[in-house]
């Protein structure tokens, strides 16, 4: 037992809790709110309702609505060099992981010089305060609002790295359910079962500690209950909460262990293929992957494949339940026909895949806790794009 | 679903890692050592080693060592008058919970006007910063290391409060359960239950959350199973290092929920009798506190007595597997044997320790899950004063 531990977002979570942005002490006295380029956070009135609640709190308001699906750096610099031109002194991250992921950029490029990537690649140290960040969750996947991590592409070097850092960890993460009713069928089961990735990533990998544990096994029950509940009527208001705090327990997982080479190799997939949602991207890869760690060494993964099978609600003594329980769990969520094929991805790219997923996040391979080689990867690449998810 | 969480320390767990202080970022670059009156730190080589390394770290370093095993209003002001004096920009509180007690209140005091107690009293508001304060526990018990509590005792009212803030998270909480191995087999006992009350208060208190919720689970679990074994065998370094954990686990759990009316009680116990070892008098009020609960309003707390119970490895589907589990936990820690009135308490004293347990922590009354009036506290002291704690 040797592990560090800090998550030091503070955390408000509730329904209708959004409201207390009106009160609560800010942060400072203009803020950047960073949505994307959707018409959602502006057709489901959630912008005007957060700058009508900053506005009652005494602050001012400057929004950055250019952001995409997978953000890229050029809109990092863009809206940071917005919130310096006028004096934003805090950021708010309003949507899914892609506006919250680019609050955090951008806070970190309103006063450190240079160029977002220098960051990414280590090239350039932070040397200068971040400014606070409040990340308001509009979805229930991707736990950003409490973990430390941006994911960011650029599109020159066909790149798209998750970079994290103690000082990115938002301030405050305002978790309100009520907020993602909203969320169509196939984007909450997206969404859903990328929290349950982080949280079982997060377990299997060799940083796990005692803390994450805990969480990743809670998120993990949660979502194997409640998800097919949150897809099957997006109304449902206790599992969109359960769903809520599953995802947020999920971010706290990735802030105390990490994700491993399957989120490498999801990256991979969604830099070559933006329009590939990740939670679709992870679901086609899994079976597949987690498959593979257990045949390569099954000694490394067996306990814990079978806690797992166990907290989905599997019955058996086998490692394999897993597996099973993990099959069951697509198929409840609609997915088990989900094709990397449907986004045009052929056998033949698996190699291009596994070798941008080492050049990108190969660091997350060193966390696995069986040790794959280059073909393991390609190997898991072509049997992801060749069969249904289901399979 | 409704709750807000902040746990901001920062968390370094590990044998041996106390050897970090020699290269870790230190908030400040001349520390107040805080330490008890007691022999234990010097005698040990604790106190010595915390200085080398500090020094190696380069800070100054100055040394308070007054401090009572019951903690006192003069003494937190007296030390904050020497870091004032000394120049002292951060805090270490080493030792048990006095140590790291005193050292928030310390911490507090060195920039804020007046009198401590203006502060617990809360006739004070804290204005001014809080120096950062480093918890290096050398016992495995309060979870003072990661939770914004302090207890002190200002003789003059007869009074042991709780106050708790925000700003008096620890920055940093190095815990090393090899400085845990000395602590003596009574001792090893005493401040084990008292982590293991943190987390039965903190799961049963009405604002649990899910993540207090696991926590405690965590914590009950983790204690049943090995405060025996480090009770038994103090150089039991896998003992030690679990229970280590689990006493930090339970400080976060003090930290998401909250202790509940049987430290009021105790707070009482030893508000009178500053010589009952706090472990001991919760031991001593634990099966007639609980029992009374269950007995008064059983549908309140059935449930997660059953989910304790069993957390505790005991079988069946009655609540009363708690009650069961208790007992056989304090018999397996040897503390069956133990009386209040080895202390000198009588049951007549039993009106004014409800009375003195109102007064000073009224508030925690408010959090139980089953609302106790006068006379039901009056009951619950005047068992626990007639009977042995294993009955």
């Amino acid at each position: 037992m040797h592990f560090d531990s800090y998550i030091p977002t503070r955390i408000i979570f509730g329904r209708g809790r959004l409201e207390e942005l009106a009160a609560l002490p800010l942060p400072g006295k203009k803020a950047l709110i960073v949505i994307t380029n959707g018409k959602s956070m502006r057709n489901l009135g959630y912008l005007d309702r957060v700058i009508r609640l900053l506005e009652q709190n005494g602050a001012a308001v400057v929004v950055f609505d250019k952001i995409l699906p997978n953000p890229v750096v050029a809109h990092v610099m863009e809206a940071a060099e917005l919130a310096r031109n006028e004096n934003c002194d805090f950021i708010i991250g309003l949507g899914g992981g892609s506006a919250i992921d680019s609050a955090k950029s951008i806070a970190l490029m309103i006063k450190n010089s240079g160029t977002y990537w220098d960051y990414v690649k280590r090239v350039k140290k932070i040397t200068e305060p971040v400014l606070p960040i409040i990340a308001i969750p509009t979805t229930a996947g991707t736990g950003t609002e409490v973990d430390p991590w941006t994911v960011i592409t650029n599109p020159d070097t066909g790149e798209k790295i998750g970079f994290g850092d103690d000082v990115l960890f938002p301030k405050l993460a305002i978790v309100d359910s009520e907020l993602m009713t909203s969320v169509p069928q196939r984007l909450t089961a997206y969404q859903g079962m990328d929290a349950f990735f982080h949280a079982v990533e997060g377990y299997l990998a060799c940083v796990a500690q005692p803390l994450s544990d805990i969480l990743a096994i809670e998120t993990i029950r949660l979502v194997a209950e409640f998800l097919p509940q949150a897809v099957k009527d997006g109304n449902n208001l206790q599992a969109r909460e359960q769903m809520a705090w599953a995802a947020t327990a999920a971010g706290l997982v990735e802030s105390t262990s990490s994700c491993i080479s399957e989120h490498s190799m999801e990256h991979a997939l969604s830099a070559f293929y933006p329009e590939l949602p990740h939670g679709a991207g992870l679901v086609a890869l899994s079976v597949p992957y987690f498959t593979h760690l257990l045949k390569k060494e099954p000694e490394k993964v067996s306990v814990r494949y079978l806690e797992m099978g166990r907290a989905m609600g599997e019955e058996g003594n086998s490692p394999e339940i897993f597996i099973a329980a993990l099959k069951k769990l697509i198929d409840k969520v609609g997915l088990s026909d989900l094709r990397l094929s449907d986004w045009g991805i052929k056998p033949d790219e698996a190699e291009r895949l596994a070798a941008n997923s080492y050049e990108a996040m190969g660091a997350l391979y060193e966390l696995d806790p069986v040790r794959l080689q280059d073909d393991d990867t390609v190997q898991i690449f072509r049997e992801a794009i060749m069969r249904r998810s289901g399979e």
